[in-house]
């Protein structure tokens, strides 16, 4: 905010009850900085200020409330002006706090709204979370295609209140099939008598609404598009994603992204990290550090059966740490630029062998490296023993850390590959995974390597 | 794209000289999508086709076009054909071309350019790299605040050919100071002898040229902002960042992030991953990869250092990679969440008591789990030795086990925030880092509960 000495003063305004300044304050401000302005109010405040409001405005506000606020006014908010606000409100947004509010709460509310917004909630919330159908909204524009460029910008200035955005307005025939798409500034620009079907494009990028909502997100990015048009499995429009909507999808798929890459569950409503509970918490974490932990199991019957081995060359049990180490970082590391290239589709499953190719030249330089270190830091700093002299157990366990380097820089290259290419999430693979993976391959080259130079 | 068989058939337009169909092709079409059919012909194809439109598609569709494929054009087009699209390229994006091309190239070119455009492509590249100020476009519509609604909508659709949006317009007095922001809806819906100065949202929001890019991609997004406008030192307006902008910055940042937390480093200009060499591949890992196994070396100290213990409890080594595991995962997996929250600003570095108290009760919960585990596996599958009874033998291992999934918790919780208060990237602290720290911290509570219960 320019001011932070806005919300005090909204505070003193709504004490002092002067309803004029409050209201120019509304109408002149951004809806959104409003509602963040608001949320220092309590409930019953809320209320008088948006009641000065115009029934628009006063479900624009509303409508960027924090979900405890939006809950709390409609519990003191009157009948009346309840239905005004929900009736206003965008679809989407309207059915997204239907769908989080207690059921008891909705089966009360519903029948103060009227058939057609009823009808809109529930198609909107019958769609598969997750899915385009799910975050679209119904508020579009449409055009018919005889219309001059006069009449046009004349229809869209009338619904303009109603509609979540006139800037893309959308061509249908009688059955809502989409025929094209043209935008505001192209029917400003245009001559008046032009017709909406010689401006419109044709043949407009569209998802449909079992599409992933990333699809829509992603196609919104690709060609700079201010809203996507959504249509059924008749091909018929039925909704569009604005693109507030695809910059809110894009940074939840990036927590979800995140979160699994260190392998925590959860759902795609990721509700905010103080809010969730400890239960919760533990239980979304609780289940792959578990599936991890057995696997780790493994890489101790390993270690125990070399027991003897151990026994003789302790400095052997020095560098696992290092071993593990090292193999968990690299492969982590080509794990997630291809995950990340392949969400971004600069490669597809089948350039595997390209990126082998790659990562095994990189994994190369990065097993020279890190297998000088250990060697120098055994001759330099080893004492040596009975049982082999010192530059041999430097030169095993280099060779088995460059080894280990190779192994986990190609395992992490491919098994997201591999993940993708039998259409499961690339990113199951990553960071804790890949570590327990390279941590059982790392100890059997690792031993294997030190026996056969070592010569037990 | 709805029809897969376009690019074929564009194809055979141009090869067939269609000059008509293919001039109605570009015009009728997304620039974005053209300019994805047009990459599959050669620069010489494109040459031509590009030539069929009038001036202002032809740079729209040149901006859409892979990097590439411009710099390839730039050296077949004739000299006047070039002055023309880069006079009528988005200037940002035009900026950005001359920032990539070798320095010859720019060179040659820049004198074809009208004085304007020379300073233009100057102003906007001496931002930072990762400023707003280096992301904002100079092509942004202003209005006078006297202007009637119509007057204004009269100005915005002249100028519209030249502005990257006339959405968004801004109301600037004589020293270009931000008055405020007007949108075309509002004018659209706005009575006819309403002015400007009326309409109007008064301190909007902005951001200033040295500001990070994320910022003003974040506000773009907190308040459903279509371009946000952007300041210089004197208050003035110099440019606006779009939301099409935000989602790419938005896409940029993620990618940053992910390779920040798997110990990448990079620079803001991020290259697809095929394009980027293999020894850039390697420089950029190893700095880390070399760091880390160079503290790996530490643990591998502390184990030396318990090296009879270890000779007398062999399977104090095999518990060593499930330790290290759950203690990097639980670890994790705590930054993970804590590091995002920090981003989405959930959570303030005021908050670590508040975090540091619900990770403590995920941590304990977590502790008794893999602990729980351990001493499972050691009195179902251990063989009992000499030296101490086998149930004390697991609850050593557990208790350990317990420990270190709780610091490492807590570490993984604290450190980000740590980093954040010093008003370091907390994202520096993920996984790999936080991996090596707890070994060392988990072997050495390893040994420690270990010698105590065992009595040695």
């Amino acid at each position: 905010m320019k001011n932070p000495l806005l919300a005090p003063e909204l505070h003193e305004m709504v004490t002092q009850g002067r309803h004029d300044a409050l209201k120019e304050f509304c109408e002149d401000g951004n809806p959104a900085v409003i509602a963040e302005l608001l949320s220092a109010l309590d409930p019953a405040e809320v209320r008088s200020v948006l009641l000065l409001c115009d029934p628009i405005l006063q479900a624009e506000i509303f409508s960027f409330l924090e979900y405890e606020l939006q809950v709390g006014l409609l519990s003191i908010l009157k009948r009346r002006e309840l239905t005004r606000i929900l009736t206003n409100m965008p679809p989407d947004d309207r059915a997204d706090l239907f769908k989080r509010m207690p059921e008891e709460m909705s089966d009360d509310l519903m029948p103060a709204l009227a058939h057609a917004e009823r009808e809109d909630i529930r198609k909107l919330s019958s769609y598969r979370e997750g899915t385009a159908g799910a975050v679209m909204t119904s508020d579009y524009a449409t055009l018919e295609k005889d219309l001059t460029a006069t009449q046009a910008i004349l229809h869209l200035r009338k619904v303009a209140p109603d509609k979540e955005t006139i800037y893309s307005a959308y061509v249908v025939d009688r059955q809502r099939r989409l025929l094209g798409s043209v935008s505001l500034q192209d029917l400003i620009v245009a001559r008046k008598n032009e017709t909406v079907a010689d401006i419109m494009q044709e043949n407009p990028v569209l998802v449909r609404t079992s599409d992933d909502q990333e699809e829509a997100a992603g196609k919104i990015q690709k060609y700079d598009l201010l809203a996507i048009p959504v249509v059924n499995d008749e091909d018929s429009l039925v909704g569009i994603v604005t693109y507030d909507d695809a910059i809110d999808i894009m940074t939840q798929e990036h927590t979800e992204d995140i979160e699994k890459m260190m392998a925590i569950t959860g759902s795609h409503e990721t509700a905010a990290y103080i809010k969730t509970s400890v239960w919760k918490h533990f239980s979304n974490r609780a289940i792959w550090v578990t599936i991890l932990a057995i696997l780790g199991l493994i890489s101790g019957t390993i270690v125990e059966k070399y027991e003897t081995l151990l026994v003789q060359f302790t400095v052997l049990a020095a560098f696992m740490p290092m071993l593990a180490g090292a193999g968990g970082n690299t492969g982590s590391q080509a794990a997630t630029l291809v995950i990340r290239a392949l969400a971004l589709k600069e490669i597809q499953p089948k350039d595997a062998l390209l990126v082998l190719a790659k990562e095994a030249r990189i994994a190369l330089l990065l097993g020279l490296l890190l297998g000088g270190l250990a060697f120098a830091r055994v001759i330099f700093f080893g004492h040596s023993s009975d049982a082999a002299p010192l530059h041999l157990v430097g030169l095993a366990i280099a060779i088995a850390l460059g080894l280990q380097v190779i192994t986990a820089t190609l395992l992490g290259a491919i098994l997201p590959i591999i993940a993708a290419r039998f259409r499961l999430d690339p990113a199951v693979i990553a960071s804790p995974a890949l570590s327990t993976i390279v941590d059982i391959s790392g100890l059997l080259l690792y031993f294997t390597t030190a026996t056969l130079i070592l010569g037990i």
